[in-house]
């Protein structure tokens, strides 16, 4: 009986420290500030003066100045790898200042994503669903004290509302007034098949390598009905005109291919992307990314 | 009785569990050493070895190379946002091996910042103020196993005594001796109001955007008596030769001028900042920044 | 008596507690992925997702594209000062894809190293010696639903497999059968002394100030009997050409010599490197670094 009571302190304990350790906490910031200057870490301070038990991350904060596309990118691509529950905290935000509204954007899959409603949310929103979507109240949401500063709002409402909401401070409900679901959206051409050909367009360059990457999935790619080795007749465009055409064959391993020749493969996001083995596609073609690039493929007999 | 007694173990154990969660422990690093070699993750590991609770982050590590002026200006710019407990390890060090002392300066904020005491602390020191400095005893505060490198001091002294600091191995005391409350500093212009003009510097571009931030700030600043939307008359000067001059209106939202054209604001900490709207002002009209750039600004009729 | 089960009672919880926070559970990433896109954060989703009680950090993610020997190079140089049992998880791998096995080392020193097996263990074997080596087993430790991307081991094979063996969710010996202890290993030049000059490499720039550091330790430079001030000749060839020589001093502290002007001293890793003292030797000089360039280091009487 002492005992029982003795061993059910003790797991009431044990399963207190569990909890205390187990939360998740996690914010991870992407902007346009570059990490030049003190402004990343400025945010990150607020975000440990908020709760010293927050784990903070970055996605990126090299997006090009105010390319709200490439912030939305960004988003799709890396959110999924995250646990649930994370908030991502993302500053691209060309029209600070004016009309634009603040918001949280909690997703189907149980991550929320702090930002100006810009177009920012454009892809993740389409990928992941929307669950509910909340305008940040900066009356009640806002770094206490920096009312006279107009122009951070990345570290005095993103920043601020992002680690409060992740620390458990504010319910998602307390961030503000519910919206309805809709957002700001960014055009772009939707990938499709027809007559044998296959159109898409270029979001984003796997920069590092200078490999094309295009927003052609799977499936899509499947109604062309290659093997592997197969060849491929690939054109890209700038706007209407052709900056490159060329035969490449889809391989699954770059190696494939000599050193500098072109291939087709599906990258880690399997969409359907361009490279040459061991050499920058982009730099010597050309090719850049942006809603003005598309790329048509079709089967080489 | 009884109940109280398990009531008091229980509400013990509890808050020893919070208070060993609770602890703030934080590190900010700060170098011009880049992030392209292992020298920055070696002094985390240094400082992972000396407590694995701590929690480790980065100012920047792009100052350029042996600019103590801008690591004196990112300090400034950014510990006003990080919790008091702070400690920043700031390593920009061009006379390393030399005979300039290592010290802890602890701000009255509460802050701490390790470094070399070669002009680093000279913002710092006149916004938060000196609550006390000392100068680190190498025999006792530096990596064991370290004496025969004599170019590392940022791993094997400045990063090995913070994370000392911040874990609480050591106490503040024990540091090293005390010193008299006088710092190395650097010369610049203070902003001054004479004659309707108002003269500054340029401390720093926020060089992502390429924009002009001074350090004239707004109580300078309304001595003008502007209202939003006034033309400023404003000149920049490299040394004395003029390098710039314009007319560009005072608001408080960049989308208030066309794409292109220049604006003056007060920035995220509220000084006086130029700009163009989704523009770079800095490239294009070949304004930098440091102790010998110069700015005046009068008011436009 | 009941005094007594109270302390033990209290003392059991709180070395539980204790040890709920001493866990390392240390991971730091290596790549040559670049910070533009979302990949090395993609990696940080997916170990957070495993146990977000891990601690990450970066070793640098800015390794030249394909460039096996710096990924093993900033490997030696950085391993040594993390604390035992830090999982490192480098992936520099131009041979996605091909016959390269995906391995885990477990150095002498304590030190896990998760990787694909094609040389770039070749530094970190030879300095910290081998303990035992495994073969990843993708059956088993391979992200759960990724078994359709075939081009992304880093984020689904590597960070995973480096996250659960830091987590403590697999042990070491559940990686993977056990491998000979053989490892792919890169050529280079070891240091040699003969006829009175040291031959070496130039396996790294300091990159940052653009100093140029040899794989020549301090051991075989002693034979060279020098007393600090004493001049040496220096000679650095890529391949077999001569780009570079010159008459500098050995020194201890950069500003002993003029700005500008070359010196000799010993780098934080204790091996000779060349600099000129507040510039960029390797601009100036075009002398860059890998296995096909060399140096030859001579008194100078």
């Amino acid at each position: 009986m002492k005992t029982a009571r003795y061993l059910s302190l003790f797991f009431l304990l044990y399963f207190l420290c569990i909890q205390l350790n187990a939360q998740n906490k996690i914010v991870v910031f992407q902007t346009d500030f570059g990490l030049k200057d003190g402004a990343v870490s400025a945010m990150k301070g607020v975000a440990m003066s908020v709760s010293p038990d927050l784990k903070l991350f970055d996605l990126t904060h090299e997006i090009p100045a105010y390319n709200i596309w490439e912030a939305a990118y960004r988003l799709q691509q890396t959110i999924p790898y995250w646990p649930a529950g994370t908030v991502f905290v993302s500053v691209v935000d060309p029209g600070v200042g004016s009309a634009r509204k603040s918001v949280v954007l909690k997703t189907k899959s149980g991550h929320f994503i702090v930002t100006p409603d810009n177009g920012t949310l454009t892809l993740i929103a389409q990928s992941e669903g929307i669950e509910a979507i909340r305008e940040i109240d900066e009356t009640k949401n806002r770094r206490p004290g920096s009312a006279e500063s107009y122009t951070f709002h990345g570290r005095d409402v993103y920043a601020y509302t992002g680690a409060r909401l992740a620390a458990g401070v504010i319910p998602f409900e307390n961030v503000g007034p519910a919206l309805p679901g809709k957002i700001i959206t960014l055009d772009y051409q939707q990938p499709v098949f027809e007559n044998n050909i296959i159109r898409g367009n270029v979001p984003v360059l796997d920069i590092q390598y200078g490999n094309i990457w295009t927003n052609i999935d799977k499936k899509t790619f499947a109604k062309l009905a290659l093997n592997n080795g197969d060849s491929l007749h690939v054109s890209i465009y700038h706007n209407k005109q052709k900056i490159y055409d060329g035969i490449m064959p889809y391989v699954t391993t770059f190696s494939t291919v000599a050193a500098g020749k072109p291939l087709c493969y599906l990258n880690s996001l399997l969409n359907v992307s361009f490279a040459l083995n061991k050499a920058n596609f982009s730099e010597q073609h050309k090719v850049y990314s942006g809603a003005d690039w598309s790329v048509e493929i079709r089967k080489y007999k």
